[in-house]
């Protein structure tokens, strides 16, 4: 593992969880881990993962861990089989460190590292104790976090396993002879509707003609550089912020235009 | 007071408010620490206190601090007296500091504290000014805690009182010859109903045999070490991560199950 | 600018937005800061403005700001026209710096500095890269702000630019022959309705004798100096903690009271 990120003098952990900010859950984490590590630097992703959405974390930090320094030190705690025999892990990938359980929450970042080390976590000593049955982001995920921030080797937690759970996250599929088949990933604060089309692989298609996109009972034609673009309010397609087609409105919400959310499919056909 | 903590040379504040964070309030609370003290580490424990909910801020607060390292100054701000004659407080104990108005907000840090000193803050030159009357987060408490953390001298805030305000939590009662009647002291985001019933002190005699616990029209029987041990959306109670009893399900919402919230009693008899 | 503030050894930079804290875009802008500056302070202002709604943006960062230590740095990203031609600016005050798009949402900045430098955000070279069209809080503001923590002066993000965009906000207009018109601005988390009407203009007025205030169908003729001295739950107005008129009740909604909200007008008379 000399080939995994150093973590520096000026340490970052950041948290991605399904605990909102109501309760103190996300504030007791930060309890232990700065009694634990004074001086990391603690980010928050978000909190506002749905209940037990496995999925929806899985592309939050696929989509966003790569905009953090090297070596930076991600929490993700989404996590249902808490107490069960679910096991918990740390991953090293070339460019950051994974604290999670093993329930497909990382299988983005699996799939996109060249090199990667998974352990089990095991070493109880870097854990909070008493470990409850109920909150492993307090007393697993976070010390284990701290401590790795203040330069415990990855190795001292546990041991390499090979196996590991994936998610099977929504493909893009062919649809007809020349059209295609996508889902909507996400659906963010403004309403955008964020599809599974990657800009890498599919931007030069929708660029070079005409194409019509189906959802619902509605279609859309207009692919838009910026949401100013659009005069009206009427729905247009839209390379977003994290890398993929978007369906969007200009100030107004795509999502409650096209009655339209998560899981939805849709329809692309090219001319 | 030679018994007093240590704020040592990594100070932490936490806040615990019902500010929300649609308003700019916890950030001028902020603006002021860091005005006063550049270098102190501020910590959201919550700001998703209802409004005015002296209580659940008391619970919230008592149930967290103690994750927080030695000598950290936990700032309480839910304060619908404010601008009245309620007073406000620095308490010091063995493990923290407290900033807060003396409203019984801090009634469970009193209740668990061997040692303690409590102080009025009258010593207006820690103050923000002007001071107004509606807003004491961002003119008195947040400036004391950011004083206290540069090593001010709490002695140097105000007078030692001894009478204080304090809450009565709704305690665990007998019911009949051998049963126990408890509340529900919070409902978390993931709809787990907290209840009053402590681990340390009713643990052995749940784990010891049969219980049936009634609420609303509900009967339940079943004690899982784990969310995940249920097979099924039934709900169930389980030792919770604050050390309290918690009614939940698994992967969905006690509370809408059991259409019930904070305040509702709910009966355990053994047999 | 040599009359600009001094950065100096413990940069602050806050953020205001109106991404909310469920996605991640937040974290992505903090990310992309951290990355530039890892040691940096960063503090949320608030991310709960209302989608794309640039007034309420420019109210909260003006009634905040002076708050914050001296050379602060605010980005404030509510930014409809984003990847249009409006422009990215960097605004200087004698007091703190302003990162923001040119769309109006610093207008009390403006309105409220004696000395000022404006310049159009050009060096794209402290960008980061790619420069989406949707997403310039993460790709241009942040990382500006970051250099910009680190010393870059700020001649060299851009040039100069005379002309900027500003917003008309409600005045407060004369009624009658001795009464005021004014107008809702905000309503916060605890239902307080925030006037335009401003403390050191009108203060005397109001406290001189006695008055009337007509909102909807509802008369108000109680001004309070705290929540606390209303004994019941009936609306009145308090000089409320941003140095602005507010309609209130003691631990109640005034705005679910009353029925008002944002825009909504009201007339003030004198006797």
């Amino acid at each position: 593992m000399e080939w995994r990120p150093t973590i520096g003098s000026k340490p970052v952990i950041t948290l991605t969880t399904d605990f909102g900010v109501e309760d103190p859950y996300v504030g007791m984490m930060k309890a232990v881990i700065l009694s634990i590590a004074p001086d990391v630097r603690i980010v928050d992703l978000t909190h506002g993962i749905r209940s037990h959405d496995v999925t929806e974390a899985a592309l939050v930090i696929g989509s966003s861990h790569a905009y953090f320094p090297k070596g930076a030190i991600h929490v993700v705690v989404v996590d249902p089989g808490v107490g069960s025999r679910r096991r918990p892990l740390l991953v090293a990938t070339e460019h950051a460190y994974f604290v999670a359980p093993d329930n497909g929450v990382l299988s983005q970042i699996y799939a996109g590292s060249a090199r990667m080390a998974c352990l089990e976590l095991t070493a109880r000593q870097f854990f909070h104790h008493p470990v409850s049955q109920t909150f492993h982001g307090r007393d697993v995920f976070a010390p284990v976090a701290a401590w790795l921030s203040r330069g415990v080797e990855p190795e001292r937690f546990g041991s390499l396993v090979e196996n590991r759970v994936t998610l099977r996250l929504p493909e893009v599929r062919k649809s007809g002879r020349d059209g295609l088949a996508g889902t909507i990933l996400r659906v963010d604060k403004f309403g955008n509707l964020v599809t599974n089309l990657r800009a890498d692989k599919y931007q030069e298609r929708l660029q070079a003609g005409k194409f019509m996109l189906s959802i619902g009972g509605h279609r859309i034609d207009r692919l838009c550089r910026s949401y100013r673009e659009s005069k009206d309010s009427e729905p247009f397609v839209i390379w977003g912020s994290l890398g993929l087609l978007e369906i969007s409105c200009n100030q107004a919400s795509a999502a409650r235009r096209l009655e339209a959310g998560v899981h939805e499919e849709f329809e692309l056909r090219f001319e």
